[in-house]
């Protein structure tokens, strides 16, 4: 049997993604699964569905209560949480760079002084400094490192890998897959850890 | 010290609402928390934002992944579920009876009939028919019961209620607030026993 996997699929100017991306790594080494990242874009979901920016920002019921919602769960996780201004940020290059260290050794580690740097510090990942101080934290060269997250390749892996978030049927971040099952939602995190220790014990899907 | 109380704010209509209903009653008896049952309409709210009907109508892969999460958590809590047809339903004579028989001893168990009736056995509570038959199971009389039910002041008061909803900001079913916390979502639904118990617990509001 192959060891149980789980896809983690974020964008970086997703508040919930910023608490599943600091929770999802000490869980599922608890539960020895392993964990795919999966940056990508919500922009081109969201404009498939017709809004051009964050559906917390287009009703502001929702949006109110997000921010609060937020506070307090990361309040109870202990987790630092800066609202971020503006919102949302862009996350083009932050991605791009993720998908790049992804493929090698410090993906994750990126990943997660992104989220950190936007929802902790305050820090406007769109710029492009922003990414460059990252990477200099991280010890990487940062012009070769954005020369190379910008090359053609990586440029086509993220429209690619945004395609198969919507052939997916995700419309909203995190998502979790595991066992061809999708989850949405920070809220889903234990449970899709669950699927993808046991699989089979989802229930059947119904006829409809 | 008042003792804890929790306002639930739902909607016959709403699958996650359902689910609410079925694990309230207990959840707050072990926690010694009072439950406030709160029928509301999410229709004038929806319309507010522009919708005529549910978002998981109107948003495909949103409705799409709602019936699979639905149907995974009533597994998980083992609830029986029946995807209703149509759907969303007809709740406002529901709802009527719902804050007549609230005013007086029989509503939360009319309340658990109508969603047991709607979501396990696949009943159209847009029928009166139905709404009779989980009276006459109640032992209310259904012809008197709905006269009332359709008078004036209870027509007022569930508009009243709806407006009320409104202003504390909710957007969705179920809703909770305790201590002057909204809380969406059956997800949420420890979390705000907690709140009600506790208060205080709560993180300050940021100031934005």
């Amino acid at each position: 049997m192959a060891a149980p996997s789980l896809q983690f699929w974020f964008e970086f100017a997703s508040t919930y993604s910023y608490v599943a991306a600091m929770r999802i790594g000490a869980l599922a080494a608890k539960e020895s699964v392993t964990v795919e990242w999966r940056p990508f874009l919500l922009g081109p979901i969201f404009k498939a569905q017709g809004w051009d920016t964050s559906p917390f920002n287009l009703y502001p019921a929702k949006g109110r209560y997000m921010w609060r919602d937020v506070e307090r769960q990361c309040t109870e996780l202990g987790l630092p949480f800066r609202r971020p201004d503006p919102f949302p940020q862009s996350s083009l290059m932050a991605s791009r760079v993720a998908l790049l260290g992804l493929g090698e050794s410090w993906g994750e580690e990126f990943c997660r002084a992104m989220f950190r740097a936007e929802f902790a510090d305050g820090r406007n990942i769109g710029e492009p400094a922003v990414v460059v101080e990252v990477l200099r934290a991280l010890d990487m060269a940062p012009e070769p490192t954005l020369a190379r997250a910008q090359g053609d390749d990586i440029k086509a892996s993220l429209r690619a890998q945004t395609e198969e978030a919507q052939r997916l049927g995700l419309f909203g971040a995190p998502s979790f897959v595991a066992d061809g099952e999708l989850f949405w939602g920070n809220d889903r995190l234990e449970q899709a850890l669950r699927c993808a220790q046991l699989g089979s014990s989802m229930p059947a899907r119904m006829s409809s």
